[in-house]
């Protein structure tokens, strides 16, 4: 069943490594057939490259397992709440990539300082706050979800497609599951450069408003013309 | 047409992943004919491991393709500006560079603090003003140019061959394309070693005149005595 | 002789220069037979690239070597110590990975600022005290051991699998000789980010017990559900 | 003439890339042979990947070419100045490797902050003072080995077989040609994990002197013990 969206998602769960977004088996990709409402997910602790097409997981919009011999990610009600809140994303990555989980521990949103930020996120990439007690011990995972969502309750996830969980690691997302991986490369250059740019600078801020506009809109708006046709 | 410096300029933005200054598509090289005035340029958003010489497009110094099936960089009047301003460059280089990105991005020139730097660079990589409202939302590649060109208004381009543009990225270039990337190669390392060297010593003040004399002009002074003749 | 073991604790040194973690030879690892109660431990001084598993030392829980040519690594004292300390561990790794190493010359602990540590690490790495002038002149190896053991005279070293020797590098453990250097590859992507966090918000404090306690434990507690059955 | 010795220091020469020391053709390697007086170094400016022994110069210790085709590095009056005033030693290196150079770019030594460093270098590893206006723009080269002397005139070279140049870069050497990469390698090594160490705790203070000790006597000493015999 879904054959094509499990190559696809085995396919954006190697690119981690290749990209040297992941140590070990800490990152995980998955991608969403919307009309069957099904999800393709990477299996849980399974080394990247001994993976087949064959051990992604299918599950449904309520965490269940439809397909697959092995158990999903463990973070996969994360990435289910993400797909019931955020209607038009295809796909979901998670990482625990260098300098984007920095941001992360030290609790802290990466302000848009340049265009490489604005060529891909539209504003400041936030931070959600700190999970309650509560949250931590019962469904940790489904309740990142909750904290990710109430992070952007004022902002529109496609054209923020990034965040950072506290104390933990970002979560990145896109029209499929080989875009959730781009913005992850991404999200780690732009951070990787954010830092660097603070210890420059500490008192930086953020880039003009209306460049950030000029250069979001010249790759995602109505009259976007970065690009070929 | 021109297809020496069609294929010359392929090399060059091959050149670019290999050096490990660009991810995905984000840099650009270009090269001029200057008998002709044609300018071969990248195409837009093309993956740099299927592009083919056949796919750099040709301009004219308006900017008007002369020759070409694609769209060229999205970049390409801001090369226009610099080949019309700098009559003896022969190639320029745009990248999202890491280190030098985050220069950019502080809004801060790179003072020269050593030899490597003054190998190449005759003084301070400058950093371009803050561009208008008007600037960016009209013609705004057109006018990264004119704030590259301002910021050369008292330098000699040929002995300061690389420029940040603010909250942006830099910009190079040389005689031809290759050498525009042999600059922005050198620019990465100068600025790596300038944020570390900031780290280290906060009141680090820029080398002696005479010692930056002494090495630019040992290798592109008239008595220049390095490498074979 | 143990066959078997001097195989896997080959493989485990041979990991070493792949990872990244070490420099020349810089590097050792070991592993045991609580049975026999020996252990296999890699030569002094001797290139990777030329190792063989007959190059591995058998020494016992004395250090006396029992089997082969060759010398064993001079901080072949030091694996000893900890194995009649910690009677649970299977393997060790030392190494002077970049970024832990800077933590050890610091004199300072790794606190736990996100979940990437809380997965392998429960709380802080710790740093050794300062060793004494004796220590050092007389059986400094072995001395090197005593101050981890020392340092773990509260702690769990089942738990806390790794230690940052002052003035000096990490030592880590694990249940094999490839558990040892798998947790020497997270401590220093550990180390890095830390560093990076730190950086970025000079007051950062630890993660809350509570989620350290959540991603401990469903790694590595009773009812542990990361990963396949 | 000389032949094992110049493919001798043709091998340490291409190690410097290998070992990500050297950026395009920016460092330089040569070896003595002490009988004859004559030094081996690499030809000005030429690729490593074409460069063979028979391009490697031949000079003597006064800097006169005795045999080869090619100019011999720029720097070659500061190899020559290095092996008149230090008569062990057998080969010299000159990188601009970035951590090392930051430091000189800084105008600061590298303090002994661990047990890498005190593995290779007995103490800090110098920074010149600044050269003369006069030390400049007259016999630049020769003068750079000088204020390098002038460094070591309370220092065993042998003990502390580096330097860095300020606002220039740094010089290694050691018995051999391969000796002196090795130290440049562990330099860089050595250098970074020194600016992180500040970074974390800016009121870091060098290591206990008899650690130090210790450390160098154990692989340097007459009693040294590391490694096989």
């Amino acid at each position: 069943m879904l054959e094509q969206l499990k190559k696809a998602v085995l396919e954006a769960n190697l690119e981690l490594p290749k990209k040297g977004l992941v140590t070990y088996t800490w990152g995980n990709v998955s991608g969403i057939d919307r009309e069957s409402g099904l999800i393709a997910i990477k299996p849980s602790g399974v080394e990247y490259d001994v993976m087949t097409a064959e051990d992604i997981v299918l599950i449904d919009l309520t965490g269940k397992v439809v397909e697959g011999k092995l158990k999903p990610s463990s973070d996969a009600p994360t990435h289910v709440a993400l797909y019931n809140a955020f209607p038009e994303i295809g796909g979901v990555t998670h990482t625990h990539s260098r300098w984007a989980t920095a941001f992360a521990q030290a609790g802290m949103g990466i302000p848009a300082y340049g265009t490489t930020h604005a060529d891909y996120f539209y504003g400041e990439i936030p931070c959600t706050r700190e999970m309650t007690k509560d949250e931590i011990q019962s469904e940790y995972e489904a309740n990142t979800g909750t904290v990710i969502i109430e992070a952007f309750k004022d902002l529109n996830p496609n054209y923020v497609p990034a965040v950072l969980v506290k104390n933990h690691a970002p979560f990145t997302w896109g029209k499929s599951a080989a875009e959730s991986v781009h913005n992850s490369v991404v999200l780690e250059e732009v951070a990787m450069m954010a830092i660097q740019c603070k210890q420059l600078n500490p008192n930086v801020t953020p880039m003009p408003k209306v460049l950030l506009d000029k250069h979001f809109m010249r790759k995602h708006g109505p009259k976007a013309y970065y690009g070929q046709k």
